[in-house]
């Protein structure tokens, strides 16, 4: 199935399908809808590599927008990047839509020579899947910081770290 | 000293001292200081208790700006807060105003019934200070991503929890 999934750059018609594709997840909430939809609002002022904001969609053949993922550089860090949000329309769970977004995000960044992509979610049951699905695809829990979004409701901060190339002097090698 | 101190509010002919004090410190990059006066001219605009950004600042008898801090709600959570910035000029230094700033955040917190107060800093040497302030004034260790700012450089987080009141039924008592 998400060999057939194309992977493209969304525009504001693809406002309407994002949030509709965030309310179905169910694990968002109404403020966290709106703040993604402020993010893909801001962010696609901005369409460039140096972009605060990256955002890509999964389509279908029929071209239907099935999924997205945010992601963009942490600011005040040496090759960090964030990852933002991955939703993926439920009735396409299982699919592999998740793993091909994650992927191409990840191809993406190595060839920007990133060095690390944090993920943070919550310890909430509700998140075990996410939990789970970052795992499996090589992400490690970090750090933890104990009851931080609220109480028995850990903030759970996974990475993958990335090979960068040797420094050949004093150097950095920062994009 | 620092009984003589006066804490107040902040408006935009602050915003050169602001500067100065950031720069001053010598530990914050010029990238580093933009962000902060974006946020700075950003938070003024919308000076409220919900507020996403609070700034205080600490005043000589002469009324000269000596030191601010910039704390805020963290999206997402239940009673948490970001302490974002505390600078003092260096020419202040031990005389007790971080101390003085960051008492007075963290009374205005309990009148809030904060949950979780914040702070985000480095494992690099020139941040030896900063950690050592924050530990004498109760703040744990809470997590560490390894590398997260750059190769050799952690990010810390230290966190503070304020009692809060026992709840007398199923709801929150969210502010």
């Amino acid at each position: 199935m998400s060999s057939s999934i194309r992977i493209g750059g969304l525009t504001g018609r693809h406002r309407e399908r994002v949030a509709e594709i965030l309310l179905a997840t169910g694990v968002f909430r109404l403020d966290e809808v709106d703040v993604a939809l402020e993010v893909f609002d801001a962010g696609r002022t901005t369409p460039s590599a140096n972009s605060d904001y990256t955002f890509l969609g999964a389509f279908t053949p029929e071209d239907q927008l099935v999924g997205y993922v945010c992601y963009g550089p942490t600011s005040g860090t040496d090759r960090t990047f964030d990852l933002y949000w991955i939703a993926v329309d439920p009735a396409m769970h299982g699919a592999g839509i998740g793993t091909t977004l994650l992927t191409e995000v990840e191809r993406r960044l190595t060839g920007q020579h990133a060095r690390l992509l944090v993920v943070e979610t919550s310890s909430r049951s509700d998140y075990a899947q996410t939990r789970a699905f970052y795992r499996r695809r090589g992400y490690t829990e970090s750090a933890r910081v104990h009851e931080f979004y609220a109480p028995s409701d850990d903030r759970i901060i996974f990475t993958k770290r990335f090979l960068t190339l040797a420094r050949t002097g004093g150097e950095h090698t920062s994009p």
